[in-house]
């Protein structure tokens, strides 16, 4: 038997479990040719999936309705008429939210569970890990004894990214939403400060506080106000990384906020969006860098595992709610 | 006699002439060794200017109340006890709003009156110029074939920056507020579309229809409705140089506008804020390639003349009304 999750509606505003359909198909998967059949183990859910979920322009194509949702995932493989794979190998890839499936192996790799568990390969050593190492690096371009911000650094992405700032000799502030977050970037992950947006007033001056030789690069994964309030705050030549904008993603209307644009005039300043394939060819480095200082201990990380396939739908909802504390992960 | 323009008052939204002082001084001005004395010939009033006129944090200093007001200036040495210049010399260089002033030399550069006219030092082969070039080429990194926006295209700077686009082979779309600008950038700068946002009802979809492929590189030299209209309708990896904000220079609260961060992200897009300063190496090689096409007949400028030291400070205000067609400048 084969669950699948499809999507059902795109959502107006924040995803509901009524936008997702469950169902099951009892006829055996057949395994031809240079093909694997799969079992799902891990399902990483993730912000970014929102947008494929609307029908807008964007730099992946929209989910359709009434297929399958896609997001990373790490599989078993059970039985494979593939030479680059054999039973038992654990892979990743970019596959549908099902139970099982068949793939052809294109866009997999496989993974090793001796060296790291399974979940961290769709965390610190996949998609989070790269996007942390290669947004700060290659965009933020940081010095040390400079300043770092990050917003959503209780995240997944957003400890990876203080940790990293640490280890490159940056002074690091985090901005995040509960006090336990918050106690948990400073003890957990070594940031020097911590903001709570949630209980702070005037976070325009809670930022000059933390950060009163300015602030020199910015690690955005929220947008809205609270980078509205990083903003004021930049030095000359600040580089902003705009990983994403958690806080707008539901917005059904066009989100509006401060006007950049004289900010970065004054300031000299740059923004810049990405994806992380955009440094595909950094890869090799950054898990080679993200590996060594996992061994090493100098980086850890933080998981939420929601356990079981039928939570699927609502653990990713949950990201909205900032429910998870680092990498929301669902395992099957 | 020497007459001095000083900042009175720091102007509360528009300036008007009542933040300006003339003050006039009787006294002979003597020169010492290594000084020359100045006469002035041509003042640049410049966007910018409006910057240094509030005590806000900026790039530059700002002016200080009661001094002299001081932007880019053509001056005739009158006369020199520096080795480096002689009587009869003509100079450009940043220097107060006085009809005459004693200077050191430093940070004067000599202009050649059988080369260009006088004005143009202080525009296409001056400040203007070079802004155009180096924000376009160093940022902006146009592509033949690709589609450049330029707001504020009659002005000073959108109008070099238009032509340079066609020269390096762009499809260009200016964006001005007459319907007489609209047509000089067709007929006198080469742009292929221009678009009057004052008698346009949907900036977006007129941006739209005018970039067929959307907008690889935007050259943004006002900021705030116009600039999100262009925003909605760029490319993957399309770069944005944020050059000025012209339209929100005299906004007494912070500007609201579109959030730009979720359209960077999922375009990848890059915004740059810069001033001319921060290329300086690469003036040369930009007054050389300016002062080619300009001898080759292949770039044009306009500029206002206004006559009279007692009609600068109108000069200035009238630039946030767009008076002036391409560089303003004002003859003493």
């Amino acid at each position: 038997m084969t669950k699948t999750i499809l999507l059902k509606n795109r959502p107006e505003g924040k995803p509901t479990t009524n936008d997702f359909e469950f169902v099951t198909d009892d006829s055996e998967l057949t395994v031809n040719k240079g093909e694997l059949l799969l079992e799902t183990a891990y399902v990483s859910v993730d912000p970014y999936l929102r947008g494929r979920m609307s029908d807008a322009k964007s730099y992946v194509p929209p989910f359709e309705l009434n297929k399958a949702i896609q997001s990373g995932v790490i599989a078993k493989v059970i039985s494979s008429k593939n030479d680059n794979f054999n039973e038992g190998d654990y892979v990743s890839g970019m596959l549908d939210w099902k139970t099982k499936q068949i793939s052809s192996g294109d866009g997999l790799n496989k993974v090793d569970p001796s060296k790291a568990p399974l979940s961290a390969y769709l965390g610190i050593l996949g998609m989070t890990g790269l996007t942390a190492y290669c947004g700060l690096t290659e965009i933020g371009k940081p010095k040390e004894g400079e300043t770092l911000v990050v917003s959503g650094a209780a995240g997944a992405v957003g400890s990876v990214v203080g940790q990293i700032g640490k280890l490159l000799g940056l002074k690091v502030i985090g901005i995040a939403g509960t006090d336990e977050k918050i106690e948990l970037l400073k003890s957990k992950f070594g940031f020097d400060e911590g903001i709570n947006y949630k209980t702070t007033d005037n976070m325009k001056e809670a930022i000059a506080k933390a950060a009163p030789n300015g602030v020199d690069v910015y690690f955005d994964n929220v947008g809205g106000s609270i980078s509205d309030a990083v903003l004021m705050n930049i030095n000359q030549f600040a580089r902003i990384v705009v990983c994403g904008a958690i806080s707008v993603y539901n917005s059904t209307e066009l989100p509006k906020g401060l006007s950049v644009q004289p900010l970065l005039v004054k300031n000299s300043a740059l923004m810049q969006g990405f994806i992380v394939s955009n440094y595909s060819d950094k890869f090799p480095e950054a898990i080679d860098k993200l590996a060594t200082w996992l061994g090493d201990d100098k980086l850890t990380y933080s998981e939420t595992i929601v356990e079981g396939f039928n939570n699927l739908p609502q653990a990713f909802i949950d990201l909205f709610d900032g429910k998870n504390k680092g990498k929301m992960v669902v395992k099957i």
